[in-house]
């Protein structure tokens, strides 16, 4: 439903007084009595009116509260994402409410219209894996509601974005292997349609080239999850020669790589160094604890955030579209060598 | 805020026709002419009209929307119950909407207000740590709002609770601990001022007294977080004799007290059994991985959803406060031996 915003046209229609009357009553315009005034608030609450749109002077139908669309609570990174824009939030005295999808592009939908109904005054979005079609978020904006992405993306919406590079995690990522003496790196990728799954492999592979090392396709494999591991391993850990790093597109998997190999009597780093990528709370559990890339969820949260509340308090529509980059930090743990960075063992 | 919502009565008004014309226009009656339905459908559209209130009849002031209010989202055990939350909702057509308090009384107010202003038809709440007054849900009742508490109850507020049995847990995972062999069981507690810190202290102690342990007031420790666990440890592994067992009131303090032990050099499970609380994933991440109790955050989000419901489709006021208590589950791991339950080694 593409719903055409309420203007102010209906109001005045609906009251039977003149557009300007309208506009200078929700101005708070000396010259309109407070009896108009009452009147062209009321209507314009029962309308569903939004102030954004036009008047930043009608209080009264100002929610003070942003949503937040995201895929998983779950993941550690999403819920620092999701403190980082609490913080930002409550600092300007607005309310956060966050509905999650769990990757299924119809409760996106859903989610997308519980809060235009509960009139947020902007929402940040991360998007579902499942989402291909994305005319739920045309919707509110069309509904004059800002939106703001954070993490991933989707081109066909105008609109800010704040986003780690990828790339680079994943080059850093691979690099770093290299620097410790790993020549045969494996690379447990994400799907292909996944931007993140993509642009982490595109990461790894010129790494290796810029290190004049030539990519392997049978290193690449898909495998993004710790089930996926154990699936694969013992393919892996029978080849020879026998791979001397990894290089996963996340850290669970990298994790789940490093129990396997222990498992198979082998050792980390000494025969397979491992990265993961993600910093989240399980890389100090792990034993060893793993090296890999942290991806300022905190940070991204806030400085979404600070865009949208940007866009509430303009007029969005005159914002023009801005993306932010954060990048990504390695951080270096036993999983690729205990106490140096530029050898080995 | 309240935000009355746009009725049939303003699209019958807006297009000059019978109120009852446009509700059998919404119905699609064959009566109505297609010109009429268009432009009401047309018109419902424009105002934003909410189809799921015309579904239910005149249940035009229902958002269909359950709020619930957590302390932390970042916990594992939070982020099941809202999943269990999440599953018996959307089964019921419902959508939900959740606020954190980050453990903050004064966020906990402010989201209470934010989640009435937004019309959820019912809240579930795990009150904050930092709440000892509770007016803001006092409030709510007031308004009608029928509430439902998980976990974390608050004995003032006369309405349904879901919780899980700490004494039994905390009893379940010490008389295991004694099970293996262990004879000076150091428990590591929460604040007696938390009410789960309390019960589980005290089935630690009623377990040792059921066993003819003595307890020893020494053997507790106000231990309830990794960073406490590094301050503490050296003087509790310098003691004569060595503690063989112990029992931490969470998940990460148990991790943070395997790490600290093997630093120390000692063995776990050889020398110290661990008994951690919570079963979050860390739990299988730990090396050894962690014995634990489970406290089956799905169940209890699910189920204290159920009676949310059950409370939004019943006069609320007529529903008499049940308590559902669930029983938690002693899940053996590495941490207390490995391949046996009866003996220690």
């Amino acid at each position: 439903m593409s719903g055409v915003p309420v203007t102010i046209k209906d109001i005045a229609r609906m009251l039977g007084i003149s557009v300007s009357t309208v506009s200078r009553a929700l101005k708070d315009h000396p010259d309109i009595s407070a009896e108009t005034k009452e009147k062209v608030s009321e209507t314009a609450r029962k309308l569903n009116y939004r102030p954004n749109a036009l008047a930043l002077g009608l209080k009264s139908s100002k929610s003070k509260t942003i949503g937040v669309i995201i895929p998983e609570i779950v993941h550690f990174f999403f819920s620092s994402v999701i403190s980082g824009i609490e913080d930002a939030a409550y600092e300007a005295g607005y309310n956060v409410i966050v509905c999650q999808t769990n990757e299924m592009y119809e409760r996106e939908t859903m989610v997308a219209r519980t809060l235009l109904d509960h009139r947020v005054e902007g929402i940040l979005i991360s998007v579902a894996k499942t989402s291909m079609k994305f005319d739920h978020l045309a919707m509110l904006q069309d509904n004059g509601i800002p939106l703001v992405f954070y993490d991933r993306l989707c081109t066909v919406i105008d609109t800010d974005a704040v986003i780690i590079d990828d790339f680079k995690g994943a080059y850093m990522a691979t690099e770093h292997l290299i620097s410790v003496g790993c020549h045969n790196i494996v690379h447990f990728a994400a799907p292909e349609n996944i931007l993140i799954g993509k642009l982490r492999r595109e990461g790894y592979c010129k790494a290796l080239e810029d290190n004049n090392i030539p990519v392997d396709p049978y290193n690449i494999y898909l495998c993004d999850t710790m089930e996926k591991v154990a699936e694969k391993i013992s393919r892996i850990l029978s080849r020879k020669p026998l791979p001397d790093g990894i290089f996963a597109v996340n850290d669970s998997t990298a994790i789940g790589a490093i129990q396997e190999i222990k498992k198979a009597g082998l050792r980390v780093p000494e025969d397979i160094a491992v990265v993961g990528f993600g910093n989240g709370p399980h890389a100090v559990i792990s034993c060893p604890t793993l090296t890999t890339i942290d991806q300022n969820g905190y940070e991204m949260g806030y400085e979404a955030t600070r865009f949208l509340l940007d866009r509430i308090v303009k007029a969005n529509i005159l914002v023009s579209a801005r993306k932010k980059v954060f990048t990504p930090s390695l951080i270096i743990r036993q999983s690729t060598g205990r106490n140096t960075q530029n050898t080995r063992f």
